[in-house]
Protein backbone atom coordinates (compact mmCIF):
# COMPACT_ATOMS: atom_id res chain seq x y z
CA UNK A 1 0.00 0.00 0.00
CA UNK A 2 0.79 3.22 -0.52
CA UNK A 3 1.38 4.24 3.24
CA UNK A 4 4.03 2.37 3.63
CA UNK A 5 6.35 5.25 1.03
CA UNK A 6 4.43 7.93 1.38
CA UNK A 7 1.95 9.97 3.71
CA UNK A 8 -0.50 11.58 1.70
CA UNK A 9 -3.48 13.07 3.61
CA UNK A 10 -6.26 14.74 2.75
CA UNK A 11 -7.96 18.26 4.01
CA UNK A 12 -12.10 19.02 2.91
CA UNK A 13 -12.12 22.65 3.65
CA UNK A 14 -15.63 24.07 4.50
CA UNK A 15 -17.96 21.46 5.30
CA UNK A 16 -21.45 22.66 5.41
CA UNK A 17 -23.93 19.90 6.08
CA UNK A 18 -26.38 20.72 4.62
CA UNK A 19 -24.97 21.84 1.38
CA UNK A 20 -22.24 19.51 1.24
CA UNK A 21 -24.60 16.32 2.91
CA UNK A 22 -22.87 13.46 1.44
CA UNK A 23 -19.99 15.29 -1.01
CA UNK A 24 -17.87 15.26 2.59
CA UNK A 25 -18.56 11.62 3.05
CA UNK A 26 -17.91 10.86 -0.65
CA UNK A 27 -14.47 12.91 -0.68
CA UNK A 28 -13.70 10.70 2.96
CA UNK A 29 -15.05 7.36 1.07
CA UNK A 30 -12.60 7.84 -2.27
CA UNK A 31 -9.64 8.53 0.15
CA UNK A 32 -10.32 5.78 2.50
CA UNK A 33 -10.43 3.14 -0.71
CA UNK A 34 -7.39 4.55 -1.70
CA UNK A 35 -5.70 3.48 1.16
CA UNK A 36 -5.19 7.30 3.05
CA UNK A 37 -4.82 6.92 6.48
CA UNK A 38 -5.98 10.29 7.26
CA UNK A 39 -8.97 12.68 6.54
CA UNK A 40 -9.31 16.52 8.01
CA UNK A 41 -12.01 18.14 7.71
CA UNK A 42 -12.97 21.93 8.34
CA UNK A 43 -16.08 23.91 8.35
CA UNK A 44 -18.90 22.50 10.48
CA UNK A 45 -18.28 19.85 13.56
CA UNK A 46 -20.31 17.19 11.44
CA UNK A 47 -21.28 13.78 14.08
CA UNK A 48 -23.28 12.51 11.02
CA UNK A 49 -21.06 12.99 8.42
CA UNK A 50 -18.73 11.19 11.16
CA UNK A 51 -20.73 8.39 12.01
CA UNK A 52 -21.52 7.56 8.42
CA UNK A 53 -17.58 6.96 7.48
CA UNK A 54 -17.09 5.04 10.51
CA UNK A 55 -20.02 2.86 9.59
CA UNK A 56 -18.61 2.07 6.23
CA UNK A 57 -14.87 1.47 8.39
CA UNK A 58 -16.30 -1.06 10.69
CA UNK A 59 -17.84 -3.21 7.98
CA UNK A 60 -15.31 -2.73 5.02
CA UNK A 61 -11.92 -2.65 6.90
CA UNK A 62 -9.11 -0.39 6.96
CA UNK A 63 -7.26 2.27 9.43
CA UNK A 64 -8.66 5.73 8.55
CA UNK A 65 -9.46 8.09 10.77
CA UNK A 66 -11.35 11.06 10.30
CA UNK A 67 -10.41 14.65 12.20
CA UNK A 68 -12.12 18.11 12.49
CA UNK A 69 -10.41 20.98 12.14
CA UNK A 70 -11.38 24.51 13.89
CA UNK A 71 -8.60 26.39 12.71
CA UNK A 72 -7.58 24.34 9.43
CA UNK A 73 -4.98 27.37 8.23
CA UNK A 74 -3.07 27.07 11.00
CA UNK A 75 -3.20 23.03 10.53
CA UNK A 76 -1.81 23.90 7.10
CA UNK A 77 0.69 26.38 8.02
CA UNK A 78 1.86 24.04 10.74
CA UNK A 79 2.09 20.73 8.36
CA UNK A 80 3.92 22.64 5.94
CA UNK A 81 6.71 23.84 8.59
CA UNK A 82 7.15 20.53 9.57
CA UNK A 83 7.89 19.30 6.01
CA UNK A 84 4.92 18.51 4.59
CA UNK A 85 4.57 19.40 0.76
CA UNK A 86 1.08 20.95 0.38
CA UNK A 87 -1.05 20.77 -2.36
CA UNK A 88 -4.18 22.12 -3.49
CA UNK A 89 -6.61 21.09 -5.83
CA UNK A 90 -8.45 23.67 -8.18
CA UNK A 91 -9.52 23.88 -11.27
CA UNK A 92 -7.45 26.99 -11.56
CA UNK A 93 -3.83 25.26 -10.82
CA UNK A 94 -1.08 23.56 -13.02
CA UNK A 95 -2.20 20.53 -15.15
CA UNK A 96 -1.45 17.39 -12.99
CA UNK A 97 0.02 15.33 -15.57
CA UNK A 98 3.00 18.03 -16.36
CA UNK A 99 3.81 17.99 -12.39
CA UNK A 100 2.95 14.36 -10.52
CA UNK A 101 6.47 13.93 -11.04
CA UNK A 102 8.13 16.69 -8.87
CA UNK A 103 5.34 16.08 -6.41
CA UNK A 104 5.74 12.43 -5.95
CA UNK A 105 9.69 13.58 -4.71
CA UNK A 106 8.48 14.64 -1.97
CA UNK A 107 7.00 11.32 1.04
CA UNK A 108 4.74 14.19 3.16
CA UNK A 109 1.88 15.37 1.67
CA UNK A 110 -1.51 17.03 2.52
CA UNK A 111 -3.54 17.25 -0.26
CA UNK A 112 -5.96 20.14 0.55
CA UNK A 113 -9.57 20.43 -1.66
CA UNK A 114 -12.33 22.94 -0.95
CA UNK A 115 -15.41 24.33 -2.09
CA UNK A 116 -16.50 26.88 -4.50
CA UNK A 117 -14.29 29.95 -2.27
CA UNK A 118 -11.74 29.05 -1.34
CA UNK A 119 -9.93 31.47 0.30
CA UNK A 120 -6.42 33.30 -1.14
CA UNK A 121 -4.64 31.89 1.59
CA UNK A 122 -4.75 28.48 0.63
CA UNK A 123 -3.83 29.33 -3.57
CA UNK A 124 -0.40 31.43 -1.90
CA UNK A 125 0.70 28.61 1.19
CA UNK A 126 0.50 25.56 -1.49
CA UNK A 127 3.13 24.35 -3.28
CA UNK A 128 1.56 23.88 -5.72
CA UNK A 129 -2.04 24.60 -7.18
CA UNK A 130 -3.34 21.73 -9.13
CA UNK A 131 -5.93 21.09 -11.50
CA UNK A 132 -6.93 17.61 -13.13
CA UNK A 133 -8.91 19.78 -15.78
CA UNK A 134 -9.57 23.34 -16.04
CA UNK A 135 -13.26 23.09 -16.11
CA UNK A 136 -15.66 23.38 -12.82
CA UNK A 137 -16.98 19.51 -11.65
CA UNK A 138 -16.17 18.13 -8.05
CA UNK A 139 -13.72 17.83 -5.00
CA UNK A 140 -14.41 14.28 -5.54
CA UNK A 141 -13.64 13.37 -8.65
CA UNK A 142 -10.74 15.62 -8.35
CA UNK A 143 -9.72 13.65 -5.43
CA UNK A 144 -10.09 10.16 -7.22
CA UNK A 145 -8.12 11.24 -10.41
CA UNK A 146 -5.55 12.56 -8.14
CA UNK A 147 -5.08 9.44 -6.12
CA UNK A 148 -5.33 7.78 -9.22
CA UNK A 149 -2.76 9.48 -11.20
CA UNK A 150 -0.27 9.55 -8.02
CA UNK A 151 -0.57 5.83 -7.38
CA UNK A 152 -1.09 4.90 -11.48
CA UNK A 153 -2.96 1.66 -9.76
CA UNK A 154 -6.70 1.32 -9.05
CA UNK A 155 -8.16 1.25 -5.69
CA UNK A 156 -7.35 -1.35 -2.97
CA UNK A 157 -9.39 -4.37 -3.42
CA UNK A 158 -9.37 -5.52 0.07
CA UNK A 159 -8.72 -4.42 3.84
CA UNK A 160 -8.52 -5.58 6.75
CA UNK A 161 -12.46 -6.79 7.29
CA UNK A 162 -14.82 -9.75 7.47
CA UNK A 163 -16.07 -8.69 3.87
CA UNK A 164 -14.51 -9.12 0.70
CA UNK A 165 -16.15 -8.55 -2.86
CA UNK A 166 -15.08 -11.25 -5.53
CA UNK A 167 -14.94 -9.22 -8.72
CA UNK A 168 -17.72 -10.32 -10.57
CA UNK A 169 -19.16 -10.40 -14.25
CA UNK A 170 -22.45 -12.61 -13.20
CA UNK A 171 -24.40 -9.66 -12.03
CA UNK A 172 -24.96 -11.17 -8.48
CA UNK A 173 -23.25 -9.49 -5.10
CA UNK A 174 -21.31 -12.11 -3.29
CA UNK A 175 -19.15 -11.52 -0.04
CA UNK A 176 -16.58 -13.45 1.23
CA UNK A 177 -15.62 -13.58 5.13
CA UNK A 178 -11.79 -13.46 4.76
CA UNK A 179 -9.93 -15.71 6.80
CA UNK B 1 -13.33 15.34 -28.42
CA UNK B 2 -14.49 11.72 -27.38
CA UNK B 3 -17.91 12.37 -29.45
CA UNK B 4 -16.58 12.26 -32.80
CA UNK B 5 -16.06 8.90 -32.27
CA UNK B 6 -18.21 7.20 -29.06
CA UNK B 7 -21.34 8.09 -28.29
CA UNK B 8 -21.09 7.53 -24.43
CA UNK B 9 -23.99 9.02 -22.49
CA UNK B 10 -24.41 8.97 -18.36
CA UNK B 11 -27.39 7.71 -16.51
CA UNK B 12 -27.61 8.62 -13.25
CA UNK B 13 -30.11 6.47 -11.36
CA UNK B 14 -32.90 7.16 -8.50
CA UNK B 15 -32.19 11.17 -7.84
CA UNK B 16 -33.48 12.43 -4.55
CA UNK B 17 -32.69 15.63 -4.09
CA UNK B 18 -32.68 16.12 -0.26
CA UNK B 19 -30.19 12.96 0.09
CA UNK B 20 -27.93 13.81 -3.70
CA UNK B 21 -28.31 17.47 -3.23
CA UNK B 22 -24.86 17.86 -5.21
CA UNK B 23 -23.99 14.15 -6.07
CA UNK B 24 -26.31 14.34 -9.50
CA UNK B 25 -24.98 17.45 -10.09
CA UNK B 26 -21.14 16.38 -9.48
CA UNK B 27 -21.75 13.55 -11.39
CA UNK B 28 -23.34 15.58 -14.62
CA UNK B 29 -20.48 18.15 -14.38
CA UNK B 30 -17.77 15.45 -14.19
CA UNK B 31 -19.57 14.15 -17.36
CA UNK B 32 -20.13 17.61 -18.98
CA UNK B 33 -16.23 18.17 -18.07
CA UNK B 34 -15.28 15.03 -20.19
CA UNK B 35 -16.52 16.02 -23.21
CA UNK B 36 -20.01 13.49 -22.76
CA UNK B 37 -23.29 15.44 -24.20
CA UNK B 38 -26.10 13.88 -22.87
CA UNK B 39 -26.93 13.14 -19.46
CA UNK B 40 -30.28 10.82 -18.10
CA UNK B 41 -31.51 10.89 -14.00
CA UNK B 42 -34.20 8.95 -12.93
CA UNK B 43 -35.57 9.58 -9.42
CA UNK B 44 -37.36 12.80 -8.72
CA UNK B 45 -37.42 15.57 -11.34
CA UNK B 46 -35.58 18.31 -10.08
CA UNK B 47 -35.75 21.68 -11.57
CA UNK B 48 -32.70 22.81 -9.54
CA UNK B 49 -30.51 20.40 -10.28
CA UNK B 50 -30.78 21.05 -14.30
CA UNK B 51 -30.97 25.14 -13.17
CA UNK B 52 -27.66 24.42 -11.64
CA UNK B 53 -26.17 22.14 -14.45
CA UNK B 54 -27.59 25.48 -17.08
CA UNK B 55 -25.73 28.07 -15.01
CA UNK B 56 -22.62 25.98 -15.48
CA UNK B 57 -22.61 25.35 -19.18
CA UNK B 58 -24.09 28.94 -19.98
CA UNK B 59 -20.53 30.32 -18.61
CA UNK B 60 -18.85 27.34 -19.36
CA UNK B 61 -19.84 25.93 -22.86
CA UNK B 62 -20.07 22.94 -24.05
CA UNK B 63 -22.84 21.30 -25.85
CA UNK B 64 -24.75 19.28 -22.64
CA UNK B 65 -28.29 17.97 -22.46
CA UNK B 66 -30.03 17.04 -19.28
CA UNK B 67 -32.90 14.50 -19.69
CA UNK B 68 -35.18 13.59 -17.23
CA UNK B 69 -36.48 9.81 -17.36
CA UNK B 70 -40.02 8.52 -15.47
CA UNK B 71 -39.26 4.98 -16.91
CA UNK B 72 -35.46 4.37 -17.15
CA UNK B 73 -35.41 0.65 -17.11
CA UNK B 74 -37.51 0.98 -20.49
CA UNK B 75 -34.91 3.60 -21.65
CA UNK B 76 -31.99 0.92 -21.11
CA UNK B 77 -33.85 -1.71 -22.62
CA UNK B 78 -34.66 0.48 -26.25
CA UNK B 79 -31.02 1.89 -25.91
CA UNK B 80 -29.71 -2.16 -25.71
CA UNK B 81 -32.13 -2.78 -28.77
CA UNK B 82 -30.53 -0.43 -30.81
CA UNK B 83 -27.50 -1.44 -30.19
CA UNK B 84 -26.12 0.43 -27.40
CA UNK B 85 -23.56 -1.19 -24.89
CA UNK B 86 -24.92 -0.66 -21.18
CA UNK B 87 -22.05 -0.19 -18.83
CA UNK B 88 -22.75 -0.32 -15.36
CA UNK B 89 -21.02 1.15 -12.35
CA UNK B 90 -20.73 -0.90 -9.83
CA UNK B 91 -18.53 -2.26 -6.60
CA UNK B 92 -19.45 -5.62 -7.45
CA UNK B 93 -18.75 -5.56 -11.38
CA UNK B 94 -15.47 -6.57 -12.73
CA UNK B 95 -11.99 -4.90 -12.55
CA UNK B 96 -12.00 -1.69 -15.09
CA UNK B 97 -8.47 -1.87 -16.66
CA UNK B 98 -9.13 -5.73 -17.62
CA UNK B 99 -12.43 -5.20 -19.49
CA UNK B 100 -11.49 -1.71 -21.02
CA UNK B 101 -10.24 -3.02 -24.02
CA UNK B 102 -13.19 -5.19 -24.87
CA UNK B 103 -15.82 -2.06 -23.81
CA UNK B 104 -14.03 0.31 -26.45
CA UNK B 105 -14.81 -1.99 -29.50
CA UNK B 106 -18.38 -0.69 -29.40
CA UNK B 107 -18.92 2.90 -30.26
CA UNK B 108 -22.26 3.35 -28.59
CA UNK B 109 -21.84 3.18 -24.47
CA UNK B 110 -24.45 3.65 -21.90
CA UNK B 111 -22.99 4.28 -18.49
CA UNK B 112 -25.05 3.57 -15.74
CA UNK B 113 -24.69 4.88 -12.07
CA UNK B 114 -26.90 4.18 -9.17
CA UNK B 115 -27.15 4.79 -5.72
CA UNK B 116 -26.65 2.41 -2.48
CA UNK B 117 -29.35 0.42 -4.13
CA UNK B 118 -29.54 -0.73 -7.64
CA UNK B 119 -32.57 -2.85 -8.62
CA UNK B 120 -31.06 -6.60 -9.47
CA UNK B 121 -32.58 -5.31 -13.25
CA UNK B 122 -29.87 -3.51 -13.88
CA UNK B 123 -27.45 -5.64 -13.23
CA UNK B 124 -28.87 -8.15 -15.18
CA UNK B 125 -29.95 -6.09 -17.94
CA UNK B 126 -25.63 -4.59 -18.45
CA UNK B 127 -23.83 -6.31 -20.82
CA UNK B 128 -20.82 -5.48 -18.13
CA UNK B 129 -20.92 -4.77 -14.81
CA UNK B 130 -17.65 -2.92 -13.50
CA UNK B 131 -16.16 -1.75 -11.23
CA UNK B 132 -13.63 1.33 -10.52
CA UNK B 133 -12.52 -0.14 -7.52
CA UNK B 134 -14.33 -3.31 -5.36
CA UNK B 135 -14.90 -0.87 -2.03
CA UNK B 136 -17.68 1.32 -1.13
CA UNK B 137 -16.62 5.15 -2.57
CA UNK B 138 -18.74 6.97 -4.90
CA UNK B 139 -20.45 7.32 -8.21
CA UNK B 140 -18.29 10.69 -9.20
CA UNK B 141 -15.62 9.32 -8.53
CA UNK B 142 -16.98 6.23 -10.80
CA UNK B 143 -17.47 8.34 -13.26
CA UNK B 144 -14.39 10.35 -13.28
CA UNK B 145 -12.45 6.83 -13.00
CA UNK B 146 -13.92 5.49 -15.78
CA UNK B 147 -13.90 8.27 -18.44
CA UNK B 148 -10.56 8.54 -17.45
CA UNK B 149 -9.57 5.80 -18.12
CA UNK B 150 -11.52 5.17 -20.99
CA UNK B 151 -10.30 8.26 -22.77
CA UNK B 152 -6.57 7.92 -21.12
CA UNK B 153 -6.43 11.74 -20.99
CA UNK B 154 -7.78 14.46 -18.27
CA UNK B 155 -11.20 16.73 -18.69
CA UNK B 156 -11.21 18.76 -21.72
CA UNK B 157 -9.38 22.35 -20.98
CA UNK B 158 -11.42 24.43 -23.07
CA UNK B 159 -15.13 24.76 -24.31
CA UNK B 160 -16.99 27.24 -26.73
CA UNK B 161 -16.87 29.58 -24.42
CA UNK B 162 -16.65 33.17 -23.72
CA UNK B 163 -14.50 31.98 -20.41
CA UNK B 164 -11.13 30.08 -20.08
CA UNK B 165 -8.46 28.87 -17.45
CA UNK B 166 -5.09 29.62 -18.17
CA UNK B 167 -3.49 26.54 -16.00
CA UNK B 168 -1.32 28.48 -13.51
CA UNK B 169 1.36 28.07 -10.68
CA UNK B 170 1.07 31.46 -9.39
CA UNK B 171 -1.97 30.51 -7.67
CA UNK B 172 -3.96 33.65 -9.01
CA UNK B 173 -7.05 33.08 -11.03
CA UNK B 174 -6.76 34.19 -14.46
CA UNK B 175 -10.13 34.35 -16.66
CA UNK B 176 -9.11 34.43 -20.34
CA UNK B 177 -11.53 35.55 -23.14
CA UNK B 178 -11.74 33.34 -26.12
CA UNK B 179 -12.27 34.78 -29.31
Amino acid sequence: MRQNIYKLNILKLDHRPVRDKRITTHCALVARAFGCSNFFYSGINDIYFENNVKDVCKKWGGNFKKTYLEKPLSFVKKEKNDGTLIVHLTMYGEVITEKIKQIKTNKKILLIVGGPKVPKEYFEIADYNIAVGSQPHSEVAAISLFLYIFDNKLIESSFNSDFKIIPNKNKRIIYSQKK
